[in-house]
């Protein structure tokens, strides 16, 4: 009997995941194919079928994905002493993961797939508000702490910077001259005079 | 000799594009086939290739549409005495077409080729340099006006709102309880904050 090394399993499930992001970035989903994944990461396709039974689980896993991570970040950074600054640090990783072409091509891509894929649509749904959770969240603790204005309302403030979060990765795909670090100092700016108006 | 009528083969020629947008916001690019364009059209597959040659066409002239709306739109509210009114329109304009299901997915379809195939992307491109251009135009006549803060980067903030309108669009497909309409009041604040920081 064949016995399973779960940390193998693991690890392999990871590296097919990595490489399933690369193509679908470069490629689109529908574009690309399990063989294309299996050869970016070097595998033979009758081998993928152990760890994914069909295209779509790899997109599902790659949203679930996404999902824990943002949980991970959040929850890390929740409850500090400078929450205005933890949500300004959100944003700074927001510009270096966009100036990352696979990461900012792989978002446009889910946002398109959830339009058409009811169950891509509800995980993208699930990771979005977490997302606007965790911003909702920082802006709370910054209202009370004194850092943002606290007549604001929060979840629709959250959710304006979600908007500001898909439109960046957003520019990355229309505009050849965005460089989206060089956005930062005019973002700190949009954000101060939006959400700290007496301070900015 | 068979003849063309110019005005017929416009109309024509405009019904395939809007049939053509309609398929494309539903499946996907590449999930429509030219022969679903044309049963959504009420045409004979034979007779879309009086019209376009290839389906990668049909995308192209529906960037170059696009591109044409924006550049009359904003020709249109130049010069006049109200610039932030002209971009505050503009912006509930935004919010109206994300509230059109087929326009948000379209947006998002059309970003998501852009990264993929250079003849979209220099078209898509061009576009998004007609929006900006039109938006910093109006920013530098608030300014002039008095309506806006003259200290401000235009070009970049120009940047800034696109990168809101191109979020809007995605915020339809990642957030189902998301009610463009219902933002109109929040994105005026925003905007207000941002733009004239001394009036909001």
């Amino acid at each position: 009997m064949r016995t399973i090394d779960p940390g193998k399993h693991a690890a392999r499930r990871a590296a097919i995941l990595a490489a399933a992001r690369h193509c679908f970035a470069r490629k689109g989903f529908h574009q690309t194919s399990t063989a294309g994944i299996c050869a970016q990461a070097g595998m033979s396709p009758g081998n993928l079928f152990h760890y994914f039974a069909t295209k779509q689980a790899i997109i599902a896993a790659i949203v679930e994905q996404e999902g824990s991570e943002t949980a991970a970040y959040f929850d890390e950074r929740q409850g500090g002493a400078d929450a205005y600054g933890a949500l300004l640090d959100f944003m700074d990783m927001v510009l270096a993961l966009a100036a990352d072409g696979d990461f900012a091509g792989l978002a446009l891509e889910i946002a398109a797939e959830a339009l058409r894929d009811a169950d891509i649509a509800a995980r993208v749904a699930r990771n979005d508000a977490t997302l606007r959770a965790g911003v909702q969240a920082l802006l709370e603790n910054a209202a009370a702490q004194g850092q943002a204005d606290a007549t604001l309302d929060m979840a629709q403030t959250a959710s304006w910077i979600a908007t500001l979060v898909d439109g960046i990765f957003n520019r990355v795909a229309v505009d050849p001259h965005y460089a989206p670090l060089a956005q930062r100092d005019s973002l700190h700016v949009l954000l101060a005079r939006f959400l700290r108006p007496a301070l900015a």
